[in-house]
Formats: C-alpha cells, structure tokens, sequence
C-alpha cells in the first residue's frame, strides 16, 4: 500500500495484472484494459461522454436500475432511444425487442447483462451487427465465457467478482477511443486514461494488486469455463429447489434468470422478515433483498462455494416445513 | 472487504471514520465530509463544475504541476485568472501576490498547499476574505494543525497521510454546495454525493476503512498538533544539515519549504544518480526526485520517523565525505 505507483514493482504488480486477465478472459489484443476509478456511476457518464462522437445516438435497453441510471445520465449529452423497458413490470424480466427497433445509426447499444437487484440476466446478447455493443458486467464478470470479440465495450465495478470496491475494469475496443469534446474533465476521457496506462494519475493501486490476485485464483479454479460451470450448479440448486417449493416464489422471469442474484419471496413480508432473520442467526447473512424491492437475494457471485448454496437450501427447506402452514 | 457498503457494520465503519476526522481536525459543523474516489485530479474539474456557480469566475496560483493541472481543467469552464505563478522558476518558490489581484467577485480562490515534486508549501495562506479558499492538501493534510474555518474547502488524495490510493477527502462548507448544470456528470456533483453521505454508489469501502485506523493512529500520536511538532523536528533535521553541506543544494526557497518534501541537488546528474543508488542499498528507497525535475526528494510524510530521518541525513554526510572531491 506504500508502494510508489511509478515504481518498478509496481509497474510489474499493474501489467501482470493486466496479462492475467487478458488470459482467463481470451481479450483480442484490439482491446484496451483500463483499471479506473469512480465505479460504475462514473461509466454511466462516461460511456455516452466518450462513445457519443458520431450520430449521438445510442439505443438503451432499459431493464433495471443500474441501467435506469444510465440512460438518465447518457440523455444528458445525447439523443437516447429507449429500445425496450421492463421498468413497468418491476424488472422482472429482459425486455425482448425486435432488432428492427435498433437504429443502425447510433453510436452504441447499451445492456446491463445482469441485474443485481432483480436477479435477470441476458442469456442471450442483442445482436447489434455493426453498432458497438457496450455492456456493465459488474455483477456477473468473469461468472461465465464471454466472447469479449462481440463487444465494443465491457465494464464492471470491482466489488462482485473482482475484488475491493473502488476499482473499475474497462475493456474497450480500440477504435472505441478516440477525441472527446474539450469540456469533458480530463478524469473522464478513455484516450488519456489508455495513452497513460491508466496511470494519468495515482490508480488503485492496493485495489488493483488484489485484482490481479483474484484472476490468479481464477486460474487455479480452472479459468472461467470451470467457474460458470460451478456456477450453473449453484444456480440451478436454489431454482430448482424454489421452483419445487411450496412456500417460496422465485420473482425473475424463468428464462432470464440470473446466475449470480437469485431472488424470491414468500409472498408475505412479515414472513420474509423472519425468514432473513432466522438465516442471518445460521450465519447465512446479507440474503435481504435490496432496499428497493424486498424480498430475499441469494448472491452467489464465484467466491461462494457449492456448499454454501446446499446449506441456505438446507435451511429453505427447514424453513418451509416450520412455516407452511403460517 | 466482502462487506455490503449498505450493511449495519460498514455504516458504523464510516460514520466512526468521519466522526474521528471531525475530531483530530477539528472540523466546524457547518462543513461537510465526503469520502470520494478519482483523486486529486478528479477534484481539479470537480471544484469548477460545482462551484463556478455564481460570477463563474477564480483565481488560482500555479505554484506546481498539479496547481497547473487544477487550472486547465477550470479553463473549460469559466473565467480563470492565474493571479500567481512560480512556472518560469520552475516552481521553486510560491508566488507572492498581492491581494489587490484577487477578484473580490471570484466564485473562490484556488490554491496546492504543498507543493509534492519542488518541496514547496504556502507557510501563510491567502487572506481572501468573502471568497471561499480552496486548498488541495494532498500532500500535507493532517502533517499540521489547520484552521479549517478559514477555508470554503480542503481537499485530498489519499495516499500521502490519509491511507490507501482510491480514497479523495472532501471537506467542504455547507453553503458552497448546490445545485450544478444539469449536464454534470451524477458522480461529479458534490450535492449528489453529501445527500447520500458519500454512499450514491459503492465507495472504497476498505480504503475508508484504513483512513479511520490512521485518524486512530494519528489520535494515538497525541494528535496532529504532536505530528507538527514530529514534523517540523524531521524538516529541520535535514534542512539544517543541507544548508550547511557544501555538497548537497535544497531547490526550493528557503521562506517556502514545505515540511513534507525535502528536495536537493549536488549539482552533478551523475553524482545524484550515484547517490539514489546508493542510498537504496541502505534501504533509503525512493529518494529520487520526481521524473519530471530530477534530483533528490525525501518525502518525510506523518509515516517518517525522525529515526529515519537520521539515518538519511547519516547517509548523506557520509556520501559528502566520500563524494566530496568528485
């Protein structure tokens, strides 16, 4: 943590870093990695003050609150079409949409491929052919194989599968960097952070050396591949355990249901209370639902083993039995 | 930190971290804590898009290469009068201006406090009156007692005196936050940020961590009033020394010597270079001037014992000795 971010050590600490992920992730060598700060808020204002540089047009799919805040902050300097909306429907599902409905023209196509609080993800990616396809990954990088070649851009905030909060991961696609307009603060514009290594100014550093520490865990788990392996078995423990039961109800449609954010209810809150209280006492924590919504999360990001899902089953399953009748 | 920054210990982690900030500084209640990401760099364009609010003019002294960099990123956004600047001195000496330059209508006044690469520092700071003095202390926060009252804001980067990069300090009166232009950024408005308590998004959540551990430490010390008097013991341990060396050359103004960073010469490339190594074999790291000015620079942040500063001041009249011919 004392180490000068301009010293040799750490120049070693921030490139290997950068070769590890460049290696379990298969990024082309047409992309950028930038290690920046300011988590995903800040790339909601980026991304359009950065990619917005032809027609000014980008398309958003706006399928939950991360996304939501995006589009607010991409509609300040641009011309923002909103594709496909699942906002009325509380999130619970990835807005499907006709690929006619997406301007050839736009300067990207923007995706939040899974939605933390309402536990949705896309299984399958908009095919936007030309158009760059831009997508916050904060709560599912690195959780499955990604074909980074089919994206103009890929980020994600640090704190689900990468390491401490306060750290962004960009990858971006060469041609994707460029000038931008001379009022954007100079923090913000991906050619001095990629022309400076992302050393315009002191990184991380402390963040970034555990980043490079979890990709070398990655490895030793067997890369990505064996990680969403493990992952669709945890995932599918919990579902099919819900879609079995009698008292809980899973709240993502069926299809779009997320590997990493599993969320359900029980369809009475004072009994979602207790049921979070009663986890919390068997050391099964933090399985509250967001803020925003309620209800119960499971966050099984790649640090949660397969044993831990069986013990919050386990416990679902003594739960219910306890509780059918109430 | 796999801790959800909205959880009951985490808010108890921040709210103590602040709580002992107010107290060690002895911040007024009209002022408000921000624990914020991007750096000192993210400041220089944060503090014009939040406080060019009213004539939409400042002032600034450029008395170094960040004070420099502050100023172009205000360039983009109003009226800028650089009342002082050491640049043609290769920022050897702070500026000494006289206050019938200030604008009395300026939105603020822009000072660095301390000056990292040339071992500067302002011993007095501007008298500005009715306009708000903002101050980067990047390199000297907590090193020395400060009336924050007689600031409108006081800003840093982590990584000098604070703890871990990643974490930027905010402390700013409450008056001088407000609205913004509706084209800034979310995350660059200050507002935005004290409403939700640092916490619109995931903060650095164990960089904020170890700032509470050193305002613990700094506390433990007896306070920044006993680091002053430790720093001032350090400053004066190698400046007498070097002024009395026939070998080594301090470059900054004597009348403006920053108690922080101790900067000198011998007058001979080579023979720097040759002491740099030298001293790295005595475990007297990172004694190299910045890259930009060349030289020596002995960064004798709150961390440095005097300890250590004997044992440098050792290594240099031994190297005198040794070198002396040369």
């Amino acid at each position: 943590m004392e180490m000068s971010h301009r010293s040799k050590p750490y120049a070693a600490i921030i490139e290997a870093a950068e070769a590890k992920l460049r290696k379990i992730m298969g990024i082309p060598d047409n992309y950028t990695v930038l290690f920046l700060q300011g988590g995903a808020s800040l790339q909601f204002a980026m991304i359009p003050l950065n990619l917005l540089r032809n027609s000014k047009k980008a398309d958003y799919i706006e399928s939950g609150a991360f996304a939501s805040k995006a589009l607010k902050e991409a509609q300040k300097y641009g011309d923002i079409k909103v594709v496909g909306s699942s906002k009325a429907d509380k999130y619970s599902y990835i807005p499907k949409v006709d690929p006619s409905e997406y301007r050839q023209d736009a300067d990207y196509f923007y995706i939040c491929a899974n939605n933390t609080i309402y536990g949705t993800k896309f299984h399958e990616y908009p095919e936007t052919g030309n158009v760059p396809l831009v997508a916050d990954m904060s709560s599912c990088i690195l959780s499955e194989k990604v074909d980074v070649s089919k994206f103009g851009m890929i980020y994600a905030g640090a704190q689900k599968n990468l390491g401490p909060a306060g750290v962004t991961l960009v990858i971006i696609r060469n041609d994707l960097i460029g000038e931008v307009d001379e009022k954007v603060p100079a923090m913000l514009n991906y050619k001095l952070m990629a022309d400076n290594g992302s050393m315009y100014n002191t990184p991380p550093t402390y963040g970034i050396y555990m980043l490079g520490l979890m990709f070398d865990w990655i490895e030793g788990q067997g890369g990505v591949e064996a990680l969403e392996v493990r992952n669709r078995e945890k995932a599918a423990l919990l579902y099919d355990y819900i879609d079995q039961s009698e008292l809980f109800k899973g709240t993502a449609a069926k299809e779009d249901r997320s590997l990493m954010n599993v969320t359900f209810v029980t369809g009475n809150p004072d009994l979602d209370a207790k049921f979070v209280a009663e986890a919390a006492k068997e050391g099964l924590v933090n399985i509250k639902g967001h803020r925003s919504v309620g209800g119960m999360r499971a966050s099984i990001y790649n640090a949660m083993t397969l044993e831990g899902v069986q013990k919050l089953v386990d416990f679902m399953k003594k739960f219910e039995v306890e509780n059918k009748e109430a």
